[in-house]
């Protein structure tokens, strides 16, 4: 069957993609060996329809009484997402959001590693978070420059963020989830995705607001 | 100048003009009065026809030469967002991430207002974190009845989320922003806005693996 170039998936369907993905895990740890376009709609609250559309787009079709099979589906869009491959991550920032993202553990099954953590506070070096090392940021880029992450998360203050993005974009990072307050303008073919917590409480808010009127 | 009725503002637009939001805060911060399409468009990397475009389907016109009154932006946009109010907000589950969340500085200033925290674990309870009480999430339900918060944070494990859901909807929050790696599904009016931090990592990798091509 043929795949489309994933180029040319929309951002929100690689947003339901990922969604599916992790009630595809679910279902499959539960036991479950089909599912269907409206159960899984339902799981991540969009139409049947949109759930056809999108994994048709990928080149898998259900099979009519059938369904579709979990485990190839998890396949698929795996593949498709990056997490067919195993990605190393670094985080930079130990503090209590990093501390938090270090212990996170929805990443690991997704197929990404934490291998490193660094901070500039002596307090916190060699200590074991989540069952990563926090090591001095002062010999990062040495160090990365030896291990080749693909991928870091970067959690530091707002004005540090854009002197550390460098170091790391320098040691060969080919993208970063900056979770830093600003947004990050980086050189050549660096990917960022933003995540500002404060502007999805304001979000929030906007929808409460409206919907209350 | 007439205001377009918030209701028709495109989910995009409401987050680009939360960045605009943080960006002309730091700029009043450092002492700018005036902007301008150009800046507040590098700024959130975006072009300043954009920028334009967003300001005045609120009624916010430039003028030329002298560009826009910091101050002025900041108020008209907070209304919209509805950060000219105070929004009170309970958080829901301190484990390591609700902990970071109840540490998190920028909440407060964008006119969210962290009144109380809940846990399961008696270990927990009396602690003080970030300057809000951590109370047993047994007694919830009666303490949120009282103090009537409008907005909820989850940060509980997925199976817990759907049930500590029903009892903040049952007390009346109108909103939860939710960072359990689970969809809620609600009644009625309650808004929800999902966090998925691994899904953040997943659409990187999605870049980086499309760029690489």
């Amino acid at each position: 069957m043929p795949h489309e170039p994933s180029g040319r998936l929309p951002q929100p369907a690689v947003g339901r993609l990922s969604l599916y993905f992790r009630e595809l895990h679910r279902l499959n740890d539960g036991g479950t060996s089909h599912t269907s376009s409206r159960e899984l709609g339902q799981l991540v609250d969009v139409s049947p329809a949109v759930v056809r559309r999108d994994l048709s787009a990928m080149g898998t079709i259900g099979r009519r009484g059938v369904g579709y099979e979990v485990v190839k589906l998890i396949d698929a869009i795996g593949q498709l997402l990056g997490s067919g491959v195993q990605w190393r991550v670094v985080l930079v920032g130990v503090g209590s959001l990093g501390d938090a993202l270090l212990r996170y553990r929805g990443f690991e099954r997704l197929g990404f590693r934490l291998t490193d953590a660094f901070d500039s506070d002596p307090a916190k070096w060699g200590r074991q978070v989540g069952g990563v090392l926090v090591s001095d940021a002062s010999v990062m880029a040495g160090r990365l420059m030896e291990t080749r992450p693909e991928l870091a998360i970067l959690a530091v203050p707002a004005d540090q963020a854009p002197q550390v993005a460098a170091v790391l974009v320098g040691a060969g990072v080919s993208g970063i989830l900056n979770f830093a307050p600003t947004m990050l303008k980086l050189p050549g073919t660096t990917a960022v995705v933003n995540v500002d917590l404060a502007s999805e409480l304001q979000r929030l808010a906007f929808s409460v607001q409206n919907s209350a009127r």
